[in-house]
Parts: C-alpha cells; structure tokens; sequence
C-alpha cells in the first residue's frame, strides 16, 4: 500500500530561485517548507555563483542536474520535466520578483514570492495579471499574519467584539542600520536592501512598511485610503529611505499612525500592531507572539495561543499546547502550509480549508507597492496627504 | 527652641482655589503638598456653591474665616494679612486659570496651576508675563515630569548617551470617554472637560496632548518645531476633538509622533514615552514608572529608580527604596517640593537646589498653549504642516 | 462654624517612638500617616541621641516641649496632658517594641508597632494581652495587606472564586546584603537587622518572612499548621541566617513554599504572591502593584486597581483613578487609614467602616513571631518538619 | 557530482518507534528531527494497532515494508538491512523506553530517547550500560537544555559572572490535571501518564520534574546532593502524585526549591529557573524564551537571543536574528541537531563541535532517575531529608 494509495497525496515538488548559502530569507523559506512536512525540495538555482549554487545544492542534497544556473533555464527545464517543479519559492531581491515570477507563472508553476511583491506598482500588477491569465497561484509570504494571534485578533475583529474600528497603531521599528554598515563591507543583506538597483525606489517602506499595512489591513478587513507620511533618510548618504512615520485613514472612517525605521538604534524587529474599536481593543507585540491582550469595558483578557475560547483561526494555525511557545518560523510554516493546501487541492483534487483563504495572496501584494508608492508621492509632497492608488 | 530657630523654616502658607469635595484634581494637589510636609493648608476658595465649600473646609480642618466664597475674594483679604497665603494652588477648569492666577499673582501670591495654563496662547503669554512683571512664581503641574524615571531619561540624554536625538514616539491614551457618557449625568469631569466654555478650544491635546508636549521636551531638550494633525471627534456630537494623532518636526531634526486619545477603549491612563537616538534608545510606560529601559548597542539595561549609578537628577526625585514602586502621587509630590524650595529660597532666603531647575514653569505652560493652537490649525488645514507660533 | 461643629473629627493626636533623621521606617510612617490628613504629630522621642532627636523634632515643626528624651518620659507625660497623644507609632529595633509598645498601652495609648511585633512569641503574646487588658487598639504595619490588589486576591478567593486554596507561592527576596557591608561602616540598618541584640534571635524571617506569612494567610484565610525550614547563614560571619527557604502546610490541606532571603543577589524587595486554587489562580508581584493576574478555565484576565468590577475592599483601598499607578507608601497609608478610623470611632464615637477588620491586629503580629519560633526551630531539627505553636 | 562527493554527508537514516497519529510527542520528535534537515525518516513502528501504525505511515509517505509492528521486528530488519536506521527516536510511553532502547542499542542503533529515561533507576543504569557495553550513543530529550538562553545562562555562570552558586529557583507547573480528566474518556495522554502500568511510580516529578532537574544541574554545574519533598495526589484518586514541592541541596554547598506540578490551575507549562550567585542572578522563564535576565551590582541586563555579547553556546544554538521569536520547537531542534552531529561524527568521520557536549546523554537520564526515586523516597519518610543515591 503507497501513500498516494492511502489517500494521502505526495508532498508537493518545490523548487526555489535564489537563498544560496548565507541567503537568510532563503534558509527561511526552506525550513518553513519542511516545518509540516508538504514539500519535498526537488530543483532550484540557487546561486548566480555556479560555485556557490553547486555547494548549496549539494548541502541541500539536490540532484546536482537540477541545480540550475539561473531561473529562467530553472523554469524552462522545469516545465519540460514530468516530474518538473510544482511551485517555486522566489527568494531573490526586489527587482527580480517581477521577471523571476512572471518566468515561472508563464512556464505553469505555482510562484511562493517574497515581500514586497514587486518594485513598482506596476511590476506587481502584472505579476497578479499574470498569475490570473495563467490560472496559476501566486502567494506572498507577508509571514506575520500567519502567527495564530494575529488571526485570533482578526477573528474577534470580523465578530464584532470590539464594535466599529476606530483607530490602528502599527509599527516595525528595526535598528539594525543606525549607522551606515552597507558601506563597510560584509554585510550583504544590508547592501542590496538600500541599493536601489535592486531594491527598488524604497528600503524600509517596501521591507517592511508593506508587513504593517498587510497586517493592519489583514486584522481590521479596513482598507488603507490616504495617507500622510513623514519619510526621511536619517543616516546621511544612504540612497533611500530609512524611516517613515505615517498618518492613515481607512475607508472606513478609522484612522492610525504606522512607524517603520532601519534606524530605531537599540531596536531589534519591534513588531507592535494596535487595533482600537469602540468597545476595546486588542493589542498584539512580536516579542511575545502567544500572548494577545484583549481590553474590553469589563476587563483585560490575557489570550494566549493553545488556550480556551479560541477562533478556529486562531487554532488551525497553531502547532502546539498552550505555554510551549511558537515564534518567527511556526508562524512562517503557517503560510506555507496554507499555500500547500490551496496548490495540492488545485493541482490534485480536494478541497482546501476555507480558512486558506487567509493565506496572503497578488491582491494584498499588490496593496503593498501601492502603498509603497503613495508614501513616496507624500514625500514628494513635502509629507501632505495623499490618496492610495485607484487597483482594479 | 523653635522650629524657626533650629533654622528650619516653617511650612509654606499654601491655598487653593477650586477643589471641592469629589474634586479628583483638588484632592491630588493637597496630597501632593502634604507629601513631603513643606505646606500648610490655610485658606481656601473651594467651590462657588457654598454649602460644598464649606463642608470641604471643614473636613480639611480649615479656619472657617479663611474659607472664602470665591477666588478674588480670598486673594484680595489673603494679601492684606499679615499670615496671608505665600502660594495658591489653582485647581480649577481651564477657563479660570488665567483671572484666578492673574488675581493671585497681582496679590503677590506665588501660583501652582494646573495644565494646560490657560485656554489660549494669549492668556498664557499674559499669565506669565504677568508672574515676570509681578516678581511672582509661576509653576505648572506638568506632573509626569516628576518621575524620577523621567528624570532619569533626561540626564542620559543630555549627557549624550544616546547621540543625537533622531525620533520621539509619546503617546497618553485614554480610553473613558469612548462613550459619550457626559451626556448621561453624574460625570462632573467629563462634562466640563468636552465642555468648550468651561475647556476652552481642545479637549483631549489640552488636557493630555500638553502633557504629552513637555515630557518630550523636558527629556529630550529638543523643541517642537513644526507639526502636522490628524485630529478627529470620534464621538458623534461631542463639541470637542478627543483623538489627535500627531506628526512632530523638532528643531534639532528629530521627528517623532504624538498619538492623545480620551475614546482609546479600553486604556485606562497609557502613557509612554520613547526616545531614540544614534546610539540607542529610552523607554519608559507609566504603567510600570520605576523602570526605564536603556537600550545601547552592547545590550539592554533595565534601570529602576533607587538603583545603580541613576543621575542626581533621578536620585533626588526618589523617596523610597528600590523595589518598593512609587507612583502617580510620589510624582506629583516631587513638583510640590520643588515648588516649595524654589518659593521657600525666594521668600525667605535661602538657596534652591539648581536641580529644581527641572520643575516646570510659566514658559512651558506657554509652549503648552502655543502646542495646542498649533495643532488646531493643522486641523483647520486639513491635517497638514504647520509651524510652532513664535514664542518671545 | 468650627470643623468639630460640622460634625468632622478633629485629627488625631500621633506621637512617634524613633525615626530620628535618617530612619527609614520612621519617615516611612509619618508619610503614610500624613497621607489621608487623619492624624496630626504632636509629640515624639525620636532619638535616644538628644541632638538628634532636637533636629529632627525641629524639622517636624514639633513644639520642642514635646520632643522627649526617651520612651518612658514620653508615655508618662503625654498620659498626663488633656491634649496628649491618642496613638503612638513605634518605628524602633525590634528589641524595643515589646517594652514601648506596653508602655504605652499601659499609658492609655493606642498603639500602632511595626513588624515583627516583638523578637519572641512570649514578649508578642505579653503585648497582644496587655492590650486586651487596657482596652487599647494595637495595629502591626503589615503594609504589603494594604495593596488594593492584595485585598482584591483576598476578596476573590473569600467568594469561591479559585474553590479550595490548594497551593501558596510566596516570596520576599533582597540582594542587600549578599555581602557583609554590615561590618563596613555606614550601614545602620544593615548593622541592627543582623544583631541579635536588637533584631532578637532571627534577620530575615523575622523581618520579611513575617510579611510573607501575614500576606499568605491574610490573602487565603488559610492558617499555616506545619513547616520545614532550610534556613541558612550565607555570608560567612554573619550572626543571624539571612536566607530560608520553608515547605508549608495549611490547616485546610493547602500546602506551599515560602522564599525569604537578604542575599538573594541582584534582587531589590522582590515580594511576589501566588496562590491556586481548584478552579484556577491568581498571581501578584509587587513590582507591579496594581495589577492582579486571575486565571481561570476559560482564560486570564488581567485585573487592575480602578478597573471595572473590582472588589468593596480594593476599591475603598485605592486612591487614584486606573493607569496613574499607585505604590508602596499609597499601601502602606492604607493601614493608617485603616487605623485611624477604627482608633476614632472607638475613642470618639462613630461606627468604622467593617472593612477595618482588614487591617492587621495584634493576633496577626502573634501569629508572625510563632511562625519565626517554628522556623528556627526547624532549622535546629535540621530541617525537619515542626508544628506552628498552638496560640490562645 | 553528488552530495557526497561534495564532501557533505547524506542524511541520516532515522527510525521512531511510537508516535503513531494523534501523539503529540511523535509529532515534536519529527517535526524536531526535520528542523534542520539532517534526518531521513526511514522506518518506523508507529502505533501497536496496525490501522493506526499503516495511516500514520501512509501520511508520513514511508515505505509501507518499512511500517513495523512492534519494536522489535523493527530492530531485527532494519538491523539487517545495508540502508537500515542508523539511530531511533523512541516517543513511547515510560514502562517501554527501557526495553525498545534496549533493544535497538543491542541491535547496533544509536537511539534518542524521551524522558524519564526509564521508570527506574535501575532501569535508566542498565540502559546506559547497555549503550557503553554496544559502543552505541544514546541521547535523552531533555529539550529545555535547547534553548539558547539556557545555554547562555550556563556559559555565564561556567564563566564566573555570577560568582559562587548559592540558590536555584526552579519550577514547571501545569494545570491541565486540575481535574480527573484521565478518567473522562478521550484524554490519551492523562490516561497514560497518570497510570502507573505505563508511567512508573511517578507522575509529576518523573514527568517534569527530571525536566527541572537537569535544567538547573544543566545551567549551574552544581549537582543536587540532597532533598527533602512534600509530594501529594491533590486530586482525589488519582493513582499518582500530581503535585511535589522540593528542598533542594547541592554538592557545592548551595541550596534551593523545585516546585512541579500537574494540578496548578490556570497555569499552561510555567518553566521558569532562576539562579542566584554571590554577584548576582540570572532568571529565565520559557514564555519568554528569548530573554535572560541577568542582574548584576551595576545593574539589570536583558540579554536577548541573537543580541550582542552572548556566548558561542548561545550563538550555536540559535536559527534566527535578534527580534523574531524563537520557541519550542526550535530549541527542540538544538538537541536533534546536536545529536545528528555527534552520531554523524562517530558513524561517518569527521569531528563533531565541542559544544555538542551539551547535548544530553545516558548520564543525565540515570541521575533524573536517581531524583525521581530520592522525591519518592522522601515522601514514604513524611517529607524527610534523603540523599540522592550514588551513581556509578
């Protein structure tokens, strides 16, 4: 009796573009694919270093032939293959999520991409067209919304617990560039993120101002309308940004203030999102993702992922008991577990969890560089107020 | 031997206007002046109902001939006696800070006032242009300066532990009147407070949007420079703004951003206050007021009043022991004994502390006023930038 | 119309035994005296040394006829004088409290003694029947019992709401003498507390572990039947253990662990209270007063002092709104308060509120020096179990 | 080019004994085994009902021929297959560790197992034996010891930050057992647990307790001489003690209190573990598990996962930068990785890290054994002093 005889389907063929060794986003994504166990690395060019990409291959314990040496023969050879890739993780530089996605949606692969989806507005919506125009799936991997906690607060928001939103705080203050370490030499991740060619017209908008809005906008089902923002390139001779502080209001009347920064010196990843309605508010902070406070007029709830009175939300995406603690990776695995679900059902049959519907897809990564875009045309208004583009 | 004669001068004669029975601000200026015992409590003008002004005499033990049926009319028989009153708490809605303080003032009374000083830039100016031109002292009950935490964020900062300043995130949230209950009787404070008669202009930047002002100030030694506000009346019919959400420009190039709320619901007094700089950054949250995190490139420090290695600045303003937690009242006390010995040094010889320095006066009631006008026009222009009025 | 007339009670007339400047405790009790304005300080022997006491008297603004040379002298003369005390505070070397504390009840005096309330159950079983015998009022400064949410904690667990108390975590832990500074000079309070000549055969059971009991039992309404004792002498040289660490057994089954150490490095007044019940627990650390933790079947909540849904008995012990944190002296002038309102209706008529009773008696500071006879005498038995001493 | 001739190690083939559908403990020990990709798992016997045992299989896509029975015939065939296991994890209940161990340690496999090592001392002794005699490794998945701020607590106190060791405060309640839900139905693993046929003599202490003990052996260096234990079945007819409040006294003389327990309402798994020295202390508590408090005289640090300074143990053990949470399983992977790396070292060359010495072996199962035998023999002697049994 095989496994497919059981009725259980085989793990989904993966390849992967980008994460050779050293690659942190790309060492991310792979362990988040294995963390359930959905996924079976087959194929990837992982490296524009053949050197580099072979010694990731082999450690990866790849079939040295489908070590490839850039993602376009990847995507051809791959289509060609009955056994070829299922879905590719894209774990490149901004500037090549566009061609790199657009590559694997047009050969009939599924496309896991990176944040932010692409550089420009317009990169992004051909990227969602093209996925459309394919029938394929394109996911992005906007990880923290796949922490239970942060679908807990979603849960009790769409329920009504805590009446009409009325005001949202997030921030994603990060410290690691208060002094200009891309120039000294070392520090790769820190070089490509402020370099424009491959970053695109932003750094820390488009790192993680795009987690924010994905996660406010996820929490609250409220939409971005307008904004005002503060940005500045505090350390000077940095080619982009590196703190923003923004006003926002909602299509729904609600208003907040997000603050990103590379330069909250002392700051690690703060990730802090507040949601405020008119009954209470919830209160969420990554340094202690299992926890989720609830205040309401009779009192402050203390909830913690595992425990009792939970949204199903909240419980598909946990992994283990109350008091053992998840992070960063647990939350990560959740959206490639969501994304395995909604690729096998399509590709295989079957019928995913609705709740996969949660599973941050184009649409949201589109929203992303929208708002990338409308931060920078308030900083080109001085910090005034401007509108979120118009998207389909 | 008499107290006098061991050198020790006797209690300050101490007033108060306003501070009837069930008054909450009434009865936390007298506690903070009986904290340290630098104050006596001899005269009054407590309420404009009579009976009310009476009974509260009597509870506090007041010579009925010195309880006074209203302000004029105690500052005018206070200053012809030979014990008259030395300084006057000013415990009453905003709208009477300016004649009553004027009047005392004019007396040749000293003045502790309430925030915010008055209900205009213009009565401000003329309140403390009138201490200047009276000789008077002029003191505002900035309170939340007086933790000894807060304190201690500032002499960090001014001994350049954390570089330049870069971002100021304060942010004082509260969440009772996220309904509209002065509508519904029996809310005395809540009423007067939305009550632009008795408010003035602002409710909630006047009532903790001034607070907010001067703690980012007093810590940081920068000066607000320019500001842009998202101001809003979230409940329907109520006359007054109750939330702003704020984008601050100092004069330094620091930027930073004030969110003030009376309709946070479910926040009960969150006052916290961030500060980062080059090389790191302070942290401090009323909630917890005996810690001050300090966050430095070598790691975190968890400081606490009482502790190791504090400034004198900290030190001073401590009254307990580390591990046995001060609170609201220990703070407020701080500003009275400051007040005291700054009135004592003036009256009676003597000299201050230069550390009493610290405890804020007329000019910062004026930046106070100035904030908020400010930041009405912003509201006025839609939410966009606008600068700080020229102060003198 | 005089405040007697108005149907208010004059204050009462206080006195003082010890604090002369630089005692800790004395000014301690004087603030919290001040405090709620119920007491007046009339008369005091504040110093064995006459210079010292003069000065501190002096500062006190205390009418120099009244500032006496010595306990005695002051019971016998204020026992004479129609205005002469009511109540007298006893903040001296525990090795004095018996002797003071009688001669002032014998002189008619009411009595309010610091813990422990002698240094043997035989002296504390001698004061407790001296007051019985004189019909006066003795009150022992159990001040963490006067914390609103430790009053909470009691009036939770009195409703049923945790079912049978099963466990009892208690702990009072401090690093001030992890090293011997009480032989280097400079160190009064360091150098009393481990003389056995002053502090009686116990430190640090004596001084905090009474606090944790009187909490346990007073939080629970268990009472502790049995004990073993790990009770050492860390710092070599010392005279009297300075660390213990004690299994309990209650009268209802309930059984627990208590921590008291002086040499619990790095800890500043770590007193943290935890007890569970069948149903679920509640948890409170002194460092962060306000709040209370109760967790139940159906999830946590975060109590807070002020919040909705409190207690009679934590309310009437809070002075200050939710979120502006109250501390250790705001506690600790709750048992003056306390005091004050059972000592006036006794001597002036009038009914004290019921939830007096709350404030700690003699029984409770009996119960504490047979828990402190118990613990030694386990630690004589090597550690072994003993029972507490059956009391009156 | 293969992998290998890449010079990197294939897999290694690993083989679970236990863990069938619906075992939490089968599902950590994979998901743990997967982490950091260096296992294959490549057979098993999942379950004794071979439905569940062929499911299981089936969803873990094994080679059903690979899918055995029982322990035993697994041991036979892999052993006589070229591919066979190359180590087992065993995640049975504890009457089966000591045989299935056994059993594949004679037949030539490494094995990692669960703890308690065995349900006896006796047991736990000849398994080590067993492991020597076979030149086989054997780890125990003391998990806690994974943690990467456990491993820096360890490395500052091996360094002398602390100076001597003199107290250790350790805990790790839960309160899931609050109530007899083994007897409820539907509750797997309270039946077994709490049964003695499958447990042992011991629920609590043998459970989590051995869990704390080698936490504090594990980060102080000090090992426990002596012990004195309160031990009680709280909940009515349970077979087992549910609950066990522990002095402890360690060969260097320093001295502390262990408290486990399975019936603490409203706690969810409260492992924390605090160790104080004559400079200071570290506390750590695993619901925030990236954080170490370290208090030293000059002051409080917060020494975070991934922060600066840490210690090379720390830094090995961690996966992801400063900021973004690690949790459970992650530091449960630390173990896996280790042991793959020490078995790797000894079955195909090369040299394992040194800091694989961490990693917990047969030695370290033995002595929780040892304590677990101590706790219950002092609750036979009412709760006496005994000593730990020597070890070989």
């Amino acid at each position: 009796m095989s496994a497919a005889s059981a009725g259980v389907a085989p793990r989904l063929r993966l390849g992967m573009v980008g994460g050779g060794r050293g690659s942190f986003i790309g060492a991310t994504h792979r362990l988040a694919a294995r963390y359930d166990d959905r996924y079976e690395l087959v194929a990837a060019a992982l490296s524009s270093d053949p050197a580099l990409a072979a010694a990731t291959a082999a450690e990866l314990h790849l079939d040295p032939a489908r070590s490839y040496a850039d993602y376009k023969a990847m995507a051809w050879a791959e289509a060609a293959r009955p056994d070829g890739v299922e879905v590719v993780a894209i774990a490149l530089p901004n500037h090549l999520h566009h061609p790199a996605g657009k590559a694997f949606l047009e050969a009939g692969v599924d496309v896991i991409c990176d944040k932010p989806l692409a550089t420009s507005l317009a990169e992004a919506t051909d990227l969602a067209a093209t996925a459309e125009r394919c029938g394929r799936f394109l996911g992005v991997t906007y990880n923290y919304s796949g922490y239970p906690m942060a679908r807990q607060a979603r849960a009790l928001i769409e329920n009504g617990v805590l009446g009409q939103v009325r005001q949202i705080q997030v921030e994603f203050v990060l410290g690691w560039l208060s002094t200009p370490i891309e120039g000294q030499g070392g520090h790769k991740q820190a070089e490509w993120r402020t370099d424009p060619k491959r970053s695109g017209p932003s750094f820390i908008i488009a790192d993680v101002g795009t987690h924010c809005l994905h996660l406010a906008e996820f929490v609250t089902g409220c939409r971005l309308a307008r904004l005002a923002a503060d940005v500045a390139t505090v350390v000077p001779g940095r080619a982009l940004e590196d703190d923003a502080q923004i006003l926002l209001r909602f299509d729904n009347g609600a208003r907040g203030m997000m603050w990103v920064s590379g330069v909250a010196a002392g700051e690690t990843a703060g990730l802090r999102n507040r949601v405020y309605g008119e009954k209470g508010h919830v209160a969420w902070n990554q340094s202690r993702p299992d926890d989720l406070t609830l205040a309401l007029p009779d009192g402050v709830r203390m909830l913690t992922r595992g425990g009792a009175g939970l949204a199903p939300a909240a419980k598909r995406a946990t992994h283990m008991v109350a008091g053992l603690p998840e992070g960063f990776f647990d939350a990560f695995a959740v959206l490639y577990r969501d994304f395995a679900e909604i690729i096998a059902a399509r590709r295989r049959g079957g019928v995913a969890d609705p709740l996969t519907r949660l599973a941050p897809t184009a649409a949201s990564g589109v929203r992303g560089c929208a708002f990338v875009e409308a931060a920078l045309a308030s900083r080109q208004a001085g910090g005034g107020w401007v509108d979120m583009p118009a998207l389909g």
